[in-house]
């Protein structure tokens, strides 16, 4: 039934959506050892170049806690913009599913719903909770492999919440692959916010110099590569995990950035009146989207 | 807390979105004698033109089955429009809500979720399933109490599914209140389609005479009133409510608009690929609006 062939996963939805589609995937991990859903946005470039070989961009965007690849799909709103430049949209999921590890389930912010994209070195969750790997490693090239019109080589990275401190922790980790990272109220100092501190000692154990690893504000200062795309941050100065709960600390890392190689580069827009929500996000991935767009050579 | 002063509506909630803000209202209904929910985007005109009186239009969102004001306002995207333009967006909900009457919460399609946009006159229903006055009599003239700024009189019309039947019929049954209407997959002959003939036997009981003063494919020849404005349709090719059940007949309505005045004014869209969902609503989104500004004196 479905337009699109692939062979490593499983088309198990195909929605049209504004001229393009989006595709939800499945296929079996080798890192979770689950079964793990992804969601692709074609846009209509995909369909119209069908034949020219390699020429689309891609942008990865990494969600937040509790969202499945379906939340930011319907209220992000990343389709017009996809198709106004072309570049394909990868929603993966936030961490492994199916399984029923003792403890999983039992908090929004620690498990299911909750990988921190790290890969888990404390019993209980390294054989699944390999998020880090998944994404990086496993699901990227898969993705090239079944969809050889998009290019994985053209990359960018985004993310809200856990998913924007996905995104910073990523493209650090991996200088020149990702042509340009932003966020949406990342998690930007995760070793100092209550949020990060429960992920890392659960997954990582409390030795905390392991945790600095996949910390933003701690791995900007190490980066060795390329610097000449801008970082672009929105934090809502409503957004109580900001203003009262103290997880996203944006401070500190734009403060890190100034004894690195991204100095003054850190495009850090703290915005009247907006919350945390999806109606935050969708009012500026806009912005976001010609922000990676420039990078991606498409605009 | 709230920016917005209101005496009728109770907010709560007010959030920040594409530069104006969606707020969320709950009233008492003297038509449903329930609490009602209802949601009003507001554009950033809204905050602007604050102090200029009377000037900003209106745009009528009626959702379909099972919704509630929060679907559409999280996932139809009229936010962008509704600024671009200049006008606001009001999302009622679908039924009554809080009551227990025997049998209400038993099917998606009758009861909670589906008050079909009727007054009820069948006794279980007539005390509280009221939803056509409660639409067109009640709401808009309270929000217009309490948002003096917002002008009612220059109000437009649209929805989806059931609430793309709510927009077509209050449309046709109010000649001249409505600037213009238009509809996302409308139940469009309800009383030849099965969710149409479950709710108005439910609501309004087996003498079929009745159903007919709320079906917009018997309305239309019968409507005589200002016929200027277009009537503009999308429905989804691939939406099996469409193509499968036959639930929403949009080809009925055409015909019969042949006799009547708007005879070549009915803008039937079938749209390749599309199904039923928000993601096929929003893909559109940008075309209604377009339409209503047209009417509602905005470009």
């Amino acid at each position: 039934m479905s337009s699109i062939t692939t062979s490593i996963f499983k088309v198990t939805a195909e929605i049209q959506s504004f001229g393009g589609k989006l595709v939800k995937l499945q296929h079996k991990s080798d890192e979770t050892k689950t079964d793990m859903d992804v969601n692709v946005y074609l846009p209509a470039q995909f369909f119209a170049n069908g034949a020219k070989g390699k020429s689309l961009p891609v942008l990865l965007y990494l969600s937040g806690l509790t969202c499945t690849p379906n939340n930011a799909s319907e209220k992000a709103f990343w389709q017009p913009y996809a198709n106004k430049y072309g570049f394909a949209v990868v929603f993966p999921d936030t961490s492994p599913r199916g399984l029923n590890i003792e403890g999983e389930h039992d908090s929004y912010d620690f498990g299911s719903g909750a990988g921190f994209y790290v890969d888990a070195t404390t019993e209980k969750w390294k054989d699944n909770y390999r998020m880090y790997s998944y994404v990086n490693s496993e699901l990227l090239p898969k993705l090239q492999a079944d969809f050889p019109i998009l290019n994985f080589d053209n990359i960018s990275i985004t993310g809200h919440s856990m998913g924007g401190y996905g995104a910073l922790q990523l493209f650090l980790r991996n200088p020149g692959k990702f042509k340009s990272v932003s966020a949406f109220s990342p998690i930007s100092n995760p070793t100092k916010a209550p949020w990060g501190e429960k992920c890392f000692s659960g997954y990582l154990g409390q030795d905390k110099s392991t945790w600095t690893q996949y910390d933003p504000t701690e791995l900007i200062g190490k980066y060795q590569g390329p610097s000449d795309s801008s970082i672009l941050i929105h934090v809502g100065k409503s957004d109580s995990f900001y203003f009262k709960d103290h997880q996203l600390l944006p401070e500190n890392f734009l403060k890190a950035s100034e004894n690195s190689v991204f100095k003054g580069k850190v495009d850090l827009n703290l915005v009247d009146g907006y919350d945390h929500s999806y109606y935050f996000i969708s009012s500026f991935t806009d912005v976001h989207a010609a922000h990676h767009a420039k990078y991606l050579g498409l605009n």
